[in-house]
């Protein structure tokens, strides 16, 4: 993998990932393909829109169907049809979310299934072994994602182990001699002091990028741009940064202007098939019945399949009978939507003009649209 | 509407119905669009697999969102996006399956919607009129759908009803002169003589094109058969027929062979959703635990995009998890395998070889498929 920035504007910045998948323009975002699907779409949809690079979940892919099994059909990109780059987490985040009888040691996690019961163990090793086997681009390594709120003493203990775990990822990773490249995760909750020691812990181990971790996990927004505004720029210039978990587009601003490269979040499909859907105008609740005879598109300013084909009164048809084909729509215009702003944001800190492009979206995404075009 | 005979090969048949809307090869294969979608499909996958003609409900669509408001947005072909024929049945079948209360009297019946529990008064005017309003190509009158079994007292008490609302139907429609076409629907349960009888008076009445109704409601297979057998070939041979609600292709290759043109049914759409796939080799359970590292296409011989992009390993997978995707590749192909079916079965027809096609392909119909390929 390799990175090089191509223009800053104020701490944001633009630049290139190279990798043997292909090449990721950032900032990016990535969709998320929990089970290896980017829930309602087809690969080749998402490929169509733009997207460079998804995120897949380790932890359900080794659950269901195994890693042991994806490696055996030729690794993730082949299993699921998307011969792009994939990052896959490190598991961490939804055993401590998903899964029952979380059972921290020094060690690793012992861990429940969410689907069966089961209970299995990952080390550091192990969630490296799983991202080998399943051959994405960028692996993660195995961190403990706090609570919010937590005790500063549980935090810094916390991080011991997380940073420990870093180093035993790094040394098993580095022991495996492979293309892919590793990112470590900064942790220490809403203590910038902690967050500080675990960027120079990690910059020591030395990772080809570096990821915020542990934020967006129910803290004020305020606490969160605190962390932000405090690290984002003291990471890595000259490396990929990674802000885990958050895509809601206000926070994605913000974070861009800090100097954030990558990102990931269910928002735009998660919205999507709830009927949050999001426009120039302003979001749309497709549910409403003033859409119920409106012959306009979704949004009039959108070049998406979806806007360019149906109208919202037919959108809302298909909510109201809950159709896959409205999950499909829905999806497809707001990962469109999604790809779109990102795109633009990236031409605006190539034209100097992030500023600008603040002003203008700022209050268009904290509102909802008018109810008529 | 216009309806030509291109061959014959003993009672089957190929023929042409044109429409303002376009061309139908029959014997054709409607998927069924209950909403105003074909569960899971866009309008352009349909299209492009082939399909010149989808069914719509009109019981849904009167319900949920209402003709009037499709009808002031244009129509159903413009609110939902599939510009070619659409035949709209009455009614009639869902009123009898789907809603409670339901009161029959000579005027009307009176029944409560599936959704809301409001009550509603549906008339033969009434039907047409909604018909009309959807502005459909193919429109079918309100019938009077019997269960299997029914005393031949009531059949027959039943059917002078039918052939009222038939009579009601065919006056209201042409009193309204427009472009689309109405089909007369053979009632009479199990009973040949009163199914002739039926016949008869529609033809009296004269209709567009004849279907038969009230089929594959729990009879047995030997019951049906025998309708079709007496029934069949009788139906004006000028004139499109319409077995309803039948597409097991072992029923339909049975149907065609006593001159069918026209089916519909949710087999395919629904199988697809259930993990039940239609193949070459037969029907494949796509959640056994057989096919958890299998590696190879669903279907060989299918190019189909789920056969050309996806293994048998992954459709497990995607089901297994109860993804979007799993539904809409499932239906991918069975859709796929249902127009090449009846492709190949037009063709083996024209071809004067269709008791060829028979013999190859009931054996197929009738087994699972082993489990490896």
């Amino acid at each position: 993998m390799n990175f090089r920035i191509i223009k800053n504007d104020g701490l944001a910045r633009i630049g290139i990932i190279e990798t043997n998948r292909g090449t990721i323009h950032t900032p990016c975002f990535m969709p998320v393909g929990t089970n290896g699907t980017v829930k309602a779409m087809t690969p080749e949809e998402l490929a169509d829109m733009g997207y460079e690079i998804i995120l897949s979940n380790t932890y359900h892919l080794y659950l269901r169907p195994g890693h042991e099994i994806i490696k055996k059909l030729g690794g993730l990109h082949k299993f699921i049809n998307w011969h792009y780059p994939i990052l896959t987490d490190s598991g961490g985040f939804q055993i401590y979310s998903l899964a029952s009888l979380r059972k921290i040691s020094s060690e690793g996690v012992e861990f429940r299934s969410h689907i069966d019961g089961s209970t299995h163990f990952l080390t550091p090793e192990k969630t490296i072994e799983i991202q080998l086997a399943l051959n994405s681009n960028i692996i993660m390594v195995l961190d403990e994602c706090i609570p919010y709120p937590s005790e500063r003493y549980y935090a810094e203990k916390s991080l011991t182990l997380t940073t420990d775990w870093a180093k035993r990822c790094k040394d098993y990773f580095e022991k495996k001699k492979n293309k892919q490249a590793l990112f470590g995760i900064i942790q220490g909750g809403i203590y910038p002091d902690l967050r500080y020691k675990a960027l120079e812990e990690l910059i020591r181990i030395g990772f080809d990028g570096y990821a915020l971790g542990g934020l967006s996990v129910g803290e004020p927004k305020e606490e969160m741009y605190n962390v932000l505004n405090e690290i984002a720029p003291s990471m890595p210039e000259e490396k990929p940064r990674y802000l885990m978990g958050v895509g809601d587009l206000i926070d994605v601003i913000h974070a861009v202007d800090q100097g954030i490269d990558m990102f990931d979040c269910v928002i735009p499909t998660r919205n999507a098939r709830n009927g949050t859907l999001f426009t120039s105008q302003g979001k749309i609740s497709i549910k409403k019945s003033e859409y119920k005879d409106d012959n306009s598109p979704l949004d009039p300013q959108c070049n998406c399949y979806t806007c360019k084909n149906y109208t919202r009164a037919f959108l809302r048809h298909l909510y109201m009978c809950r159709e896959i084909l409205s999950m499909r729509l829905n999806t497809i215009h707001n990962l469109y939507f999604y790809f779109q702003f990102f795109k633009k944001m990236r031409e605006s800190i190539y034209e100097n003009r992030f500023t600008e492009f603040k002003l203008k979206w700022l209050p268009i995404l904290e509102k909802n649209a008018c109810s008529r075009v």
